[in-house]
């Protein structure tokens, strides 16, 4: 009945968004399917929550980005359930058969079973999360400002960043640099009274990367002022402190959980698949074990380059789904999917503060180069020039200007602190 | 006990920020109160509603307006209660004693009575309600696209604003000016389905201005494509309708209500001096009649001037904040207040797609001019050279490019449309 096959795909992230690009000139209906209108840049998630950029500059309209490609729709609508078997996605009350299916879903905050993590922490994977991480960091030093009491004080100017991965090390950065540009705005504020703690379960820091440039790092942010806990595992958080395995804590009013990720794996009927994190199994051409017509990628797929798995960055999302989309085109033509081989150009993660560190080939980078490529690579990727102007204009404010451009507590209630101390420090008043 | 008199504002709009700003060089101790961080520019707010900017664009905060102001305090609170009998201020669980007390909280909208208006219509006086109005309007589109039943349809592309003041016809204006931009990405809706009407319950529009201009714009609007329903008024709002008093009712997913403003009156336990609107009457020196340490300004104060009310407009908050900073100066040297004078430099408005309408002194315009006027005016008036470029990119992005920047849906659930009708739609797929 259909003209041409139809090619479902679950998620506009890195992965989704490059296969529908791919399919858009193949003999194929394509319908494109996300909760949200719009493509998140998720690497610069980070410098909205601590308030660099706005959010709107790391979101881009999927019907944008989709343009003219005339066999394609987008459907914004929350997928309920994936019958294999049926081919068929669920999605609110109607049911879309497809002949082949691409899911792209992601990856979601794990707490890892950990106390009082999921209701405490703040977590980092969505827009609405960096700005609810944005509105409670600027809470807490509106409260802090008015606050006597030393200990209350501190917890609302500790920062506690659990995860020693790229994410938790560019926060860290990310805050001594708002740190930086606190002084005038709240000159009631010592500087020395924020503190900023990454907490790491293992030896070093980014495992993803060499050693060396992990040992970098941690020095790098303890210059910066951060403190580093190595070997440290958190057992339970709670709305004022942080609680270690080893019986020790930390007051804090401010947990940020970028610890641990699992995929974000729609309902289906199928069990056996499933890897390590909630990922799903697939061969080298990237379809499922059981289902040649199903394929998965990114932080839903569990793929292994030379022994490895991938780690879940944008560039490999990007690839599959080049990759995806040329064996679903072969199959169309009745060819024989190719596998797929990742392309490794490199790693780069930003510390801040003009530093960074950097594996390209066999080259391992540190300081200003890793730190201006790092944000040459992250401009050039992200969608949509306005929002790149943007993008640029607020890191040259930043950094030109030495003054912070975002620092609004928006659609948020207001602060419920004890103000009981108020009359004290208005009476300490110049 | 203190050093110098203190001063307490409520509110930074335009009246309570510019009043502390006027009395940062004064010998007061001045703290600003507001229940946010930010100064609103409340002018650009339908821009925002209606995707042209970003909701951080015109919001600025209040700790960097105020800057190197030695003398002045921000406490972020909301006001609980206010006793001029003791002269304190109750916000949280301090309360403040002042020796002056300047009252800017300005307005916030009023339904009128209408039922089902506070809980179905989108009101447009917070950053949030117009983020919600933007998610709903592209909600509707996300809808729309995939709905099949004509009448359904017709209910999600019908646009009605009620209020025909200057921010109805700005909506009404800037919604023609989305339409335009949208048939590209949503190439499934044809422009002519959607439909702007503008409801207002006097002869005609924009009465603040001479009737001419009104009539002009009424003109202006029916060729833009704007249905303007004159001396209708609104019974009912429902979710899917808005009903008039004559029996008559429009099917709509969308009722934007600007029709009314009160005066947002923190709690006293004074009663007598309200004047009309829940305003407070004022002296000619802005002083409240019963308490001459208290005043009230901006939307907030029942100001005659030429035996008209003042209109509730920017330039008059913004002069009274400067007579108040002067009058509680003359107060403090134990000088008497002088009476405030407004000084009307004209007053403009916008309509969109390249046309405007003002009166400058005697002089009544309209077309081109008072539209670039009204920009200009805007961008040099609004907080902060960073938002002041991004505004400009915007706009240029949008005349010059004809696309639209904006357009997402932001921390808003995913729309929970009846999607029945999907795979008949599939199936008309190209």
């Amino acid at each position: 009945m259909r003209k041409y096959p139809r090619v479902i795909i679950l998620g506009a992230g890195f992965g989704g968004m490059q296969t529908a690009q791919s399919l858009s000139r193949k003999s194929a209906e394509v319908l494109l399917i996300d909760r949200n209108n719009y493509n998140l840049f998720i690497p610069l998630l980070y410098q909205v929550a601590t308030a660099q950029i706005e959010p709107e500059m790391i979101a881009y309209p999927i019907r944008t980005i989709l343009g003219r490609a005339t066999n394609t729709r987008f459907l914004m609508a929350e997928v309920k359930h994936i019958d294999f078997t049926h081919q068929v996605v669920e999605v609110n009350n109607a049911v879309i058969p497809y002949d082949y299916l691409v899911m792209a879903t992601g990856s979601q905050t794990k707490f890892l079973g950990v106390l009082g993590a999921a209701e405490n922490a703040f977590p980092l994977k969505t827009l609405a999360q960096a700005v609810r991480l944005r509105n409670h960091i600027f809470h807490c030093l509106e409260q802090a400002i008015w606050e006597n009491d030393p200990i209350q004080r501190q917890q609302l100017l500790t920062f506690v960043i659990v995860g020693g991965g790229a994410t938790g090390v560019e926060i860290a950065g990310a805050l001594v640099d708002l740190k930086q540009t606190l002084k005038k705005d709240y000159f009631d504020i010592e500087l020395k009274e924020i503190q900023i703690i990454l907490v790491q379960s293992r030896k070093t820091i980014l495992t993803e990367l060499p050693e060396s440039l992990g040992r970098y790092t941690t020095r790098k942010l303890s210059q910066l002022g951060v403190k580093v806990y190595l070997e440290a595992r958190v057992s339970r958080v709670t709305q004022s402190a942080v609680e270690f395995l080893d019986g020790s804590s930390l007051a804090t009013a401010t947990v940020i959980w970028v610890a641990g990720l699992e995929a974000s794996l729609p309902k289906t009927d199928v069990k056996s698949q499933i890897a390590h994190k909630n990922k799903l199994m697939v061969q080298p051409t990237l379809q499922l074990n059981e289902y040649a017509n199903v394929y998965a990628i990114g932080d839903l797929a569990y793929f292994q380059d030379k022994r490895k798995p991938l780690s879940g960055v944008a560039p490999e999302a990007l690839q599959q789904g080049v990759a995806v989309s040329r064996n679903i085109s072969r199959q169309i033509q009745g060819k024989a999917p190719k596998p797929f081989k990742y392309f490794n150009k490199g790693r780069l993660a930003i510390i801040g503060c003009y530093a960074g560190v950097g594996k390209i080939g066999p080259f391992l980078l540190t300081g200003f180069l890793p730190w201006l490529m790092w944000l040459s690579v992250h401009l050039v990727y992200l969608p949509g020039l306005r929002n790149r102007l943007q993008v640029l204009l607020n890191w040259l404010h930043r950094y030109g200007l030495r003054t912070r451009a975002v620092r609004l507590i928006l659609f948020s209630s207001v602060a419920t602190c004890d103000l009981k101390k108020i009359l004290d420090r208005l009476s300490n008043f110049t």
